[in-house]
């Protein structure tokens, strides 16, 4: 009897507990409300479900139906020759290699598959197809344009000229399209990778010929009975990261940048505390800005502010989640309302008059939570709907972008008199100055005669600045909600690393205050406080979306070209972190940090620890060829230490390890050495 | 003591039951012989290995690194609500769908990346750069080129007359290359189809832009948090899977036969017998023809018959596996050695001196079993190499592939006389006439003056034949090797439906003698055997390679076109099985054929199982969509039972059922009816 009681308990769901689910207030509280209301989140299944420990480690193939084959590491490990083999033969080696780059893959399509819906309204829009979108940014355009080869002056009567803005935006267009799917040539964007690192990448013959098949090769090769030599499967697995790193991400940041504008630094606020009770809670939420920059618009209008009023609203309230948030955010100020993992609780408020979904972490239980409120959930993007009735779809087309947009806007509106449970929005918010990027970086850290990057090399090579780190990716539910993001960057900033980050890592530090130039003093260690404090930036500079990782490589590459620190990227005193990652597309980003010459840390798990000899591989032997490699720590202080460890070596290969020694010394010991 | 002995004995590897394990005697007495040599095989491990339950009912979603979720049926099967969901809130039809789509990416991908390596080499012949291929069937050429838009005659002064052939194949080499990556409109190809086909793809939206970004979009939209309506998610697999049938296997095969020679019937002969103890023997594995054509070149070339007699040798016997056999069959009349299930018996004879692969259902293994022996295993694609040490590789360029093909030749001969274990070929092989294509069944079974197919249509009609089955795919170490093939044709021809086979389907087919006009006689229904016997025909039609289903599809259309059947694929009474399927391409494959208006049966297992929903609208909805749907069978005789009530349904429909009545009926019946 007791016993069944037991086994009852068991199968019962349990609940997460939210203290241990989040570091977060607001998240912790939304969890409590969503309990007590009998709604499941993304934590409580977290609870009841755990993940398949053959499947993290990498070592199950589900490639063919003569499977899904596993092999279980041995207890104890492998002593002697690893004998595991699938039903064709397959050792682990093979099948972690081809389940890493089938994610690489995944993450590569996404990123790029984004960035070619954004090539396609720039075309739209280079043709006047669209007549809702502009060019904003023509100095954008012209500083991109060389790198197609597209001309930017002209000879008219022996004098150069400059051209046509429009028949440059129309090539730059054209050329850009043919990057996905060319037949012949490599990536134009490759050139502006450092000299040392194209070289490598050519020696390597892993120059990305188009975007498309690089993905579609992965496919092949991962295909029952084709690539089965983990170092061949991950080489092509570098080609397509690269394609997304060099190429589909930075052409999706390029041309939303020349699109809706080069994003300089704004002032906003970040988690639920930003939604109004008394406002229509708009909320736009996905990775991608072609719809939501319409939205913004279209919000802001006088007739539509009028029709929020009349129908009881003080206003329209916009804010983001994911990196749809982070669009709006770097180009508006528009404020953050939620990481990944706190889409659920943004509707849990009960004040979500309208969630507007476009791709890309996306939970399907949204669905399910809006169904229990009021909220209209609304899928807006042809690849992307969802199973559930409730759900709206408005079909967003570039060609009719203002008309789409009102109406999602006045639908929204007109849900606000529907609300219907009691609104409970967390208080908890922060401040955020966010939207930097390579060229505002340049501003606040450049030199007005020298290298661009004058400032930030100097400060690196005296010392002040002990290395640069990214720090980016997503939330897992899996881990606790933050904690890996925080506590990495705090331990980072305290020891004078200075952090870019993207994504919900942004999103994170934007709720714990870390982007105001404030955290400075509060935080960070006195070289990287004094840096921050003289030219008022934060110590962690928010560079935007996933996609926006592209603006960390460029980054680094005019670190590089700034001098004093090396010749490639991987010479910098610089490393990677993804402290709680979940997507695809991390591991492709990671790949590319990699590939690139990036010491590159990821928290929770990797796919890989079923398979030694390929973990090797991408831990250890990858650094030979490219000067980056992977690593895993789960404790995030660990996690920190180990990239200033990495930094610390670069900075001793670079000979300014001492420099910083005598930054770190007091005036009287350094008046002492110096006399 | 008894009960640790019988745990013992459980955790040692279990032998396969040879008799279990195959219906074929020359495999069963290498499973012998592999087991008393101490040798596994993949008949052993898939004693030894369960496959994961969950995962083989597409309910495993391994996506994001919060998982892999398994979302389990319930004992008893969904009552009420279907309540299960992952940790992002994906149902079990959205994980389902996202993995049968990704099947399909893997599928198309290994298909399609196969034709543009094709294609790149016809480009380069075009250009001539290389001088080791010719075009070999110019009017194949002249036959495709207006699919492309190419014209091919010009006027000059007034007259029509014909264009320089290097033109056009130049023109049509580059059309061809941008099938796989163009920026704007939709694939050539699909014009080939019946108008009501294209009509319908139209319709649903589903009119691939280019083969590579279908591919990506299928690996964008499973990413996580992106598509999540499985009726939209599948809409873009059968994107991809037209990309493949109509796009990227068509390509293949085309550009094959017109490098190549587009093929016509053969004799030869299948199974392990056709290896020679005095020969060296040379065998191809894998499923690109562009290097073994050149092998088959060097190889009956009088200086490397000559150098193999120097080594002691008779001759050089070359043969094949899987797909690669059957496209040097079909040009060349090389015989077939083995099935994918049976690639590690062709090594255990002992007698093989070279094994040469290519691309795709190689297994890993082969390498394992060619250290016990002296086989030299060689890899020659830069896309597929192996982990162990013992493989050479030796990789093969376009530009100088006779030289390639004579060095791989040179080492097989060189290896002859190194060999060290007892040989031991089976004697068991078969007479096979194979190398039939829509030409040829245009030769056999067309007429004169009306339709092109008149002469197969008008026996459909007048029901002699009482529809046409497409049988194919692969081996599945899962079920017993080639006894679902061969049970499914054999009671399919028995009631007179022909038969039209590729891949290894077709090597199976003709290890049991049904590739020969005899079998007709034999195995047949009275109808189908009077029209074999009549235009001497086999009743099994062996069309190729997998690529090659892409004539099966042409051959249906030519059909459609010929009249009398109706007006799309899917008004025949046609149907397709893949009885043993296994690979990813299967999947692919079985989905273009539903899309293009085919019934079609799938043995052993589907991955939809656990989503009963998602399968319902494969097996049922689709059919209001595209007039073809997916079914499962897991009996031989009931799966071709299905085949022939589907094939009834549609007699009926056309108003030709009571035709075949009359001719089942014996003379004086019918001179009674008559009367």
């Amino acid at each position: 009897m007791a016993e069944e009681k037991k086994a009852k308990a068991v199968k019962a769901a349990k609940l997460a507990d939210p203290i241990k689910a989040s570091i977060d207030k607001a998240t912790q509280e939304m969890i409590v409300r969503a309990q007590e209301l009998g709604i499941d989140t993304v934590f409580d299944r977290a609870e009841n479900m755990k993940p398949c420990n053959i499947g993290m480690q990498g070592i199950c193939c589900k490639n063919c139906s003569m499977g899904p084959c596993r092999l279980p590491l041995p207890k104890g490990g492998i002593e002697g020759e690893d004998t595991r083999k699938s039903l064709c033969g397959a050792t682990a080696n093979t099948i972690a290699a081809r389940n890493f780059i089938r994610m690489v893959a995944g993450g590569a399509a996404a990123h790029s598959d984004h960035g070619r819906c954004v090539a396609e309204v720039f075309l739209s829009v280079a043709r006047k197809e669209s007549k809702d979108y502009q060019i904003k940014d023509t100095d954008k355009l012209l500083s991109i344009a060389p790198y197609f080869d597209v001309a930017v002056t002209v000879e008219v009567d022996g004098e150069e000229v400059d051209r046509d803005i429009d028949e440059i935006a129309l090539e730059v267009a054209e050329k850009a399209m043919n990057e996905w799917g060319k037949a012949e040539g490599e990536l134009y964007y490759l050139k502006r990778a450092p000299e040392a690192l194209y070289e490598k990448w050519k020696k390597q013959g892993v120059l990305p010929r188009n975007i498309d098949r690089e993905i579609v090769e992965i496919m092949h090769r991962t295909h029952i009975g084709v690539d089965q030599d983990y170092k061949n499967l991950i080489k092509q697995g570098t080609r397509a990261a690269i394609a997304d790193g060099w190429g589909g991400s930075m052409l999706a940041t390029d041309l939303q940048d020349v699109l809706f504008g080069t994003p300089y630094p704004v002032q906003s606020e970040a988690n639920l505390g930003v939604m109004k009770e008394d406002h229509v809670n708009l909320i736009l939420h996905g990775h991608e800005p072609v719809l939501s920059e319409m939205v913004v618009a279209a919000a802001q209008t006088p007739e539509m502010v009028e029709y929020a009023k009349s129908k009881g609203a003080k206003g329209i309230q916009l804010s983001g989640i994911c990196c749809t948030a982070n669009e709006i955010l770097q180009r508006h100020g528009i404020p953050t309302a939620a990481t990944f993992l706190q889409q659920e609780m943004a509707i849990i408020t009960g004040a979500c008059d309208a969630m507007v979904v476009d791709i890309q972490c996306i939970m399907q239980n949204v669905a399910n939570v809006a169904n229990c409120f009021h909220t209209k959930l609304i899928t807006t993007h042809p690849i992307a709907r969802m199973e559930q009735e409730n759900v709206i779809h408005i079909e967003f087309d570039e060609h009719h972008a203002m008309e789409d947009a009102t109406k999602i806007v006045k639908l929204a509106i007109d849900n606000f008199e529907n609300r219907r449970a009691e609104v409970m929005i967390p208080r908890h918010k922060n401040t955020q100055i966010a939207g930097f990027g390579v060229e505002s970086v340049e501003y606040h850290l450049g030199g007005s005669f020298r290298g661009s990057y004058y400032t930030l090399n100097d400060n690196i090579i005296n010392g002040r600045i002990r290395g640069i780190a990214g720090v980016v990716g997503c939330n897992n539910a899996r881990t606790r909600h933050n904690e890996g993001h925080i506590e990495v960057v705090k331990e980072l900033i305290k020891n004078d690393v200075i952090v870019l980050t993207t994504g919900c890592n942004g999103i994170a530090c934007a709720m714990e205050g870390l982007l105001t130039p404030e955290a400075a003093s509060v935080y960070c260690g006195p070289g990287l406080a004094e840096v921050c404090e003289t030219v008022g930036i934060p110590p962690v500079l928010h560079l935007g979306s996933c996609v926006d990782n592209s603006r960390i490589l460029l980054a680094a590459a005019e670190v590089v070209k700034a001098g004093g620190l090396g010749k490639d990227i991987s010479d910098l005193p610089a490393a990677g972190s993804a402290p709680e990652w979940m997507s695809e597309k991390a591991i492709s980003i990671g790949h590319y940090f990699v590939v690139s010459g990036v010491y590159t840390v990821f928290g929770y798990t990797l796919p890989t620890s079923g398979a030694p000899v390929f973990h090797d591989y991408l831990s250890k032997e990858l650094e030979n060829l490219y000067g980056g490699m992977w690593d895993l720590e789960v404790d995030p202080i660990k996690h920190a230490q180990k990239m200033i460890a990495h930094i610390d070596k670069k900075r001793k290969a670079l000979g300014i390890d001492r420099a910083r020694e005598r930054v770190l010394m007091d005036m009287a010991s350094r008046q002492a050495l110096e006399a």
